[in-house]
C-alpha cells in the first residue's frame, strides 16, 4: 500500500516516552496490517525553545505541512513558564494549530471501564457517559486583535472575539456530520444572550440545521452546559462550541469522565489533514522515569487510522488490544489501584504491541 | 434604629413567591428586633417588559438608587427568549449591574448536610467545600463593543474584552479582603497563555499580593480550573475571576455542591449597596403553583443583612432558624426525598419565620 506520512513531534515531559511507544504501535501494524508509515521527527515546544530559540521552528512546520498527519506528544513545563509570550510553548500551540490551519478540535470523553472509580461523579451518573466535544480551533478571541491601550481610565487591556460565518459554517456542519454517525444529538454552546459572536453562531447552526433532519439539536448557553455537564453527562454526544468555550468545556467533560489520562484527541484541518495528541499534558514531574501511561497516545494513533488514513481494521486492532491489556489487569501507576503492581511505560507498550 | 431602604423587584415565574417569604422574614427581624426597613416594589424583568415595554424601566432603577439594598427574585422565561434584545430579560439584568456599578458578584457555594447526597459528585469529594467564587460584574466582554460587519470572508460578528488597571485592582482587593476574612486562600482564575486581559489581570493580582501576605494566592488557567472544582473542590476557598469566566465557573461550582437550589448570591456596588437574589433561576414550568423553594431567597436576606447593614445578629438568626427547620426534616417537594410529604412554600416560610 501507499506510503503515508507521519510527523512525530516528541516535545516536552513525558512526551518523548509515550511517543516512542506510540510509535512501536506504529511499526506493529505494519507488520500486521502491511502498511507503511513513514515517520519523520521535528522539535517543537520548550525543547525547540532551548535548541532553536522558538517553539516552532520553520522546519518543523514544514515537517508537518509535508506529512499525512501529525503525532504529538505534549508539549510545555515550568521551565518556559515565564518566558516571554515569543518564547512559550503555548505560543508554538497556537502557530502550528493556525499555519497548519487545524480549525477543529474533537475531543471525545468516554469512560474506561477499569477507570469508572477514578471519577469524583457517582458511578450511576457516569453510567453511559460517552461524548464528543467539537471545538472551534483557530478563530474567537484567541486570535483576535490584542493589545494594551491608555484608555479614559489608565493602561487597558483588549482582546476581540471575531467569527465569520464560513467559520462557524464549517465546524457546525462537521458536527453535524459527527453526530450523524453517532446518536444523533448535538447541543451548539454558546452565549446568545450576552455576545454577537454566539448571536451569529446560533444564527449559522438554525441555517444549516435543517439540512441534517436527522440530528436533533438543542442551544445550550455555555453556564448552563457547564452545570448540565455534572447533572447529566450522560445524555451529551456531540456538544459542538467556540474556541474558548471549548477549552473549558471539553477539560469539564475529560475530567469528569475520571479517564483523562487515556483519551486521545484530534485536531483536524480541511481534507483528512490531522494532528493526534492525547489530552493530558507533560507532566514535568514524572518525566524521564518510565512512570506515564502511554495508552491515551497510542489511542490518539488509532484516531488517526481512523480520521485521517481510514485503516479502520489497524485502529479497531489497537483499541483492541488496549481493553484486552486492561482487562487482563495492567496497569500504569497513574491508573493502578495497588501501586506496588504497577507497570513501567515500556511494558504497557510491549502488552498492547504483543497483542496487536 | 435607622430606617433602611429595600428595593424589592419580585420578578417573574417563582420569583413573587419566594420574595413574598423573604419580606415575611424582613418583616420577622424588625418585630424581633428592633430593625425598620422601608421596603419599595418595583417591575423588572418580563413583567416589566409586558407592562411597560421594557425590562428596565426607569422608575425601577430610581427606587433602587434610592435605597440601601436590592432584594430580587428571579427574572425571565421562554415567554420573552425569542425577543429582540432589547426586549430580553437579560438585558435589563445587564443594565441594571451596569446602572447601579455591581462590579463585584459574590457566589458562595456551600454544601447543605441534607442536600449532601443530590450532588452528582461523590459525598467524599465534596466533603469540607465551601467556597466563594467573586465574579467581576461590570467588565469585560459583556460590556465591550459588540458589532456585525462586512469583512473579508463575508460577515462577521465581534466582541470585544476589555479590562483596565482600575477595574481589575479594585475587584482583586476585595477579593483579597474576603480570603482574609475566610480561610485565607485565593484563586485567581485567568487565562494568561492566551488573553491580554488576563495577562493584565495576572499583573494586577501579583502588584497587590504583598499587601495582603497572610494570604495565599495561586493563579489557575480556567481550563484547569473547570477540571480542579471537579476534582478537588474542597481545597478551594475564595475564586476570583473577570465576568465570562465567573459565569461559567460560578455555575459549574453551585452546581457541584448539589445545593445550588438553596444558594444566595450578592452583586456588589461601591461602599455597602448591593443587590441580592437567589442563584436559582425563575423556573416558570412550577410558578404560582407553591412548589417553590424560598430559602435561597431568605438566605439572601441574610447576606444582605450581614454585608449591606451589618446586622450580623439578624442574619445569624436567619441562617440558624433554615438550619434549624431543615433539620427538623421539613422539605419543600423540590428537596424532599419522599415527594408526598413535602410542604410548600409558604409552609416552609411560616416554620423559618417561626423559627426566629
Ligand atoms: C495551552 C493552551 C494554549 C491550549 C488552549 O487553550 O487551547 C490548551 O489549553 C489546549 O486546550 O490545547
Ligand atoms: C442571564 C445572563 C445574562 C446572566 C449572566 O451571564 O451574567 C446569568 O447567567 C448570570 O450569571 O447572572
Amino acid at each position: 500500500s501507499e506510503v503515508k506520512k507521519i510527523a512525530v513531534i516528541a516535545g516536552d515531559g513525558i512526551g518523548p516516552e509515550v511517543v516512542a511507544e506510540a510509535e512501536r504501535v506504529l511499526k506493529r501494524t505494519e507488520e500486521v496490517f502491511g502498511y507503511t508509515f513513514e515517520t519523520n521527527h521535528a522539535l517543537f515546544g520548550g525543547i525547540a525553545i532551548d535548541e532553536t530559540g522558538t517553539p516552532l521552528p520553520k522546519e518543523t512546520l514544514e515537517v508537518c505541512q509535508s506529512a499525512d498527519a501529525v503525532l504529538l506528544g505534549a508539549v510545555g513545563g515550568p521551565k518556559w513558564d515565564n518566558n516571554s509570550k515569543e518564547l512559550r510553548p503555548e505560543t508554538g500551540l497556537l502557530g502550528i494549530r493556525k499555519a497548519l490551519g487545524l480549525f477543529s478540535n474533537l475531543r471525545p470523553a468516554v469512560v474506561f471501564d477499569c477507570l469508572k472509580d477514578a471519577s469524583t461523579l457517582k458511578p450511576e451518573v457516569l453510567e453511559g457517559t460517552d461524548l464528543m466535544v467539537v471545538r472551534e480551533l483557530t478563530g474567537g478571541i484567541y486570535f483576535g486583535e490584542k493589545f494594551r491601550r491608555e484608555g479614559e481610565h489608565g493602561e487597558e487591556a483588549v482582546d476581540t472575539c471575531v467569527y465569520n460565518v464560513a467559520e462557524v459554517e464549517r465546524i457546525v456542519r462537521q458536527a453535524f456530520e459527527i453526530a450523524q454517525k453517532r446518536r444523533k444529538k448535538l447541543a451548539s454552546v454558546d452565549k446568545a444572550n450576552v455576545l454577537e459572536t454566539s448571536r451569529l453562531w446560533r444564527e449559522v447552526v438554525n441555517r444549516v440545521a435543517p439540512e441534517y433532519p436527522d440530528v436533533e439539536v438543542e442551544h445550550v448557553l455555555v453556564d448552563n452546559c457547564a452545570m448540565q455537564l455534572l447533572r447529566r453527562p450522560s445524555s451529551f454526544d456531540v456538544i459542538v462550541t467556540e474556541n474558548m468555550f471549548g477549552d473549558i468545556l471539553s477539560d469539564e467533560a475529560a475530567m469528569l469522565t475520571g479517564s483523562i489520562g487515556m483519551l486521545a484527541s484530534a485536531s483536524m484541518g480541511e481534507g483528512s489533514f490531522g494532528l493526534y495528541e492525547p489530552v493530558h499534558g507533560s507532566a514535568p514531574d514524572i518525566a524521564g522515569q518510565g512512570l506515564a501511561n502511554p495508552i491515551a497516545t497510542i489511542l490518539s494513533v488509532a484516531l488517526m487510522f481512523r480520521l485521517t488514513f481510514g485503516y479502520s481494521d489497524a485502529a479497531d486492532a489497537i483499541e483492541r488490544a488496549v481493553a484486552q491489556v486492561l482487562d487482563a489487569g495492567h496497569r500504569t501507576s497513574d491508573i493502578a489501584v495497588d501501586k506496588s503492581t504497577a507497570i513501567s511505560t515500556s511494558e504497557m507498550g510491549d502488552l498492547i504491541v504483543a497483542a496487536i
